[in-house]
């Protein structure tokens, strides 16, 4: 299993990036393709000590900054980490691609380079977070702001293809989110979508999940467009750093607030887990025809190895296969 | 000052509303009337003990259950609480109104009887959420699913007119929820909205506002349609219901991890206040002609006392005539 990394993506980059390949490389037992400017990539890891066992690194010297037009990493910025990465995944060099970088341009890189499933209208955004029960996808989380219902149609069908094989649900509940449960609740969009999702046979159909039902586990897979998606995805880790801020504030008030934290800090880590978004690795990018994990753009070294996890898990189970047989039907149809 | 309270809306009516009129009598030294069958009213007082003084009761046999029509409140439900409670606001017979029930109905029924300020185009509903600087507004939170960008505008002006007053903010920043900040993010929608709130000289627009930014305290108001709005809220409600109970998972895990939480306890109570929707009390009715609270369907006695806090001040500060005022000009342009 062999992961390409993009090793100029993100706020951290390269040193956070690198440093989480290397513990991928100890202790997922992977191989890792880093892109980059490679003289600055080994400068890094000489001057940090970092281990270069399991880790080839392919020269890259353009850089996409988060300013840069999308379609940069396919046009002017060809033999930038995150082009280099696509092409090479496109090549077959590699398994999967994990990038922290610029989000509009892997979408369109990937879309361009690595081209969608046959019949995916388009890829999306697909995070998933821990919640009371288990954990939600939430598809789309902004790759298409303009959306239109048989996207969301497809969304579902996608999301249900990675929760069975990912987490193991056989049956994964599929929700719309929704400002209300009753079918014809929503703008025409939504209510569009709930008929193609509602008549969908390939997919476990819940009904409309309402913002609160979100994180207490109402469905395994939220369909959303990408603007709203995007809206809840990023309002959920808002408001999870909020807290965790405000409990930090708690515990440091005094002396006896430390000793309290002090005396439940074996229950604080996963509390903390489930509320803080930076535990998360990253968001797939479902629908093209190879593995990409988008990584948040703060990922520091164990962001990106949770991220390289999630994108070998992804390979191995082979989503992608899953995917074009779910569609080919629909097609012929 | 006398407010107007529905005694039939809400989850745990009339108990828990009488409850709250006695408790707010008492506490906020208001007059209130309360609507409702007033037999069964009249025996829940005496049962419970209720403290009958500064509360009068207004009958009104018919009661509106949340699968009602709407517009059955002015319709065939006339004489229901709720129908009553808006003639008697529109009749002058009180300054303010409370209610926990049908929010469709109290939206369709406000509109209908009270109407609209003039030059306002959507009423729409504007909880208020605390966040790490201080508080927010999020208007639209549900009344208009299908918006149009001039709604939008005069979401901000009102919003603004509120925080002001009850806030004491000299000039609250209004922000557009949006998935980015740039000026040319979301949907057509939001890109017009955006072009409005900028043109517009009445309010202090600072732009777009991400979901991560919300509860961190980036603006005063933030400008939604009801959907959005209405998801961004409830995903809110939710995220903070979640890690409180999963905060109670930890606390209640051992006697060490009790201990902790006694030693806690001082500090603990204004966390959970502000990840616990229900100390919130009510979301305002904005733009109609008379100040409307509509409390949490599950409103217990506590967050209805706190509701009717907050219609007493909106109805001191006068916050309609505020409104009114700002939307004069811009009739006249």
């Amino acid at each position: 299993m062999r992961i390409i990394v993009d090793g100029m993506g993100g706020d951290h980059a390269p040193l956070q990036i690198l440093k989480g390949c290397e513990q991928a490389v100890r202790e997922l037992g992977v191989q890792i393709t880093v892109t980059g400017p490679e003289p600055a990539l080994r400068e890094v890891m000489r001057s940090e000590g970092i281990d270069p066992s399991g880790i080839d690194i392919a020269d890259a010297p353009d850089v996409i900054s988060m300013e840069d037009d999308p379609l940069s990493v396919v046009k002017d910025k060809k033999n930038s980490s995150m082009g280099l990465a696509l092409r090479m995944l496109s090549g077959g060099e590699g398994d999967a691609l994990v990038s922290a970088g610029n989000s509009g341009a892997l979408l369109a890189g990937g879309t361009l380079v690595l081209r969608r499933i046959k019949g995916v209208k388009r890829a999306a955004f697909a995070p998933v977070m821990p919640t009371a029960e288990g954990h939600v996808m939430i598809i789309d989380s902004g790759a298409t702001v303009d959306c239109r219902p048989e996207f969301m149609a497809q969304y579902g069908v996608m999301g249900s293809a990675y929760m069975k094989r990912i987490f193991g649900l056989q049956s994964p509940r599929v929700g719309l989110a929704n400002n209300g449960s009753e079918e014809c609740k929503g703008t025409q969009l939504y209510v569009e979508a709930h008929k193609l999702l509602k008549a969908d046979g390939r997919i476990n159909f819940v009904g409309n999940v309402e913002g609160r039902g979100i994180m207490l586990g109402d469905c395994d897979v939220l369909v959303a467009d990408g603007f709203t998606g995007n809206l809840i995805l990023k309002t959920l880790e808002g408001m999870g750093s909020f807290l965790i801020k405000e409990l930090k504030g708690m515990f440091y008030a005094n002396l006896l607030t430390k000793l309290a934290a002090l005396m439940l800090s074996s229950k604080l880590k996963p509390f903390k887990k489930k509320a803080d978004y930076k535990e998360i690795g990253g968001a797939v990018l479902l629908g093209l025809t190879a593995p990409v994990i988008k990584a948040h753009g703060s990922s520091d070294a164990r962001a990106l190895k949770n991220a390289v996890r999630q994108a070998a898990a992804m390979a191995r189970a082979d989503i992608t296969a899953d995917i074009a047989r779910a569609m080919a039907p629909s097609e012929e149809a």
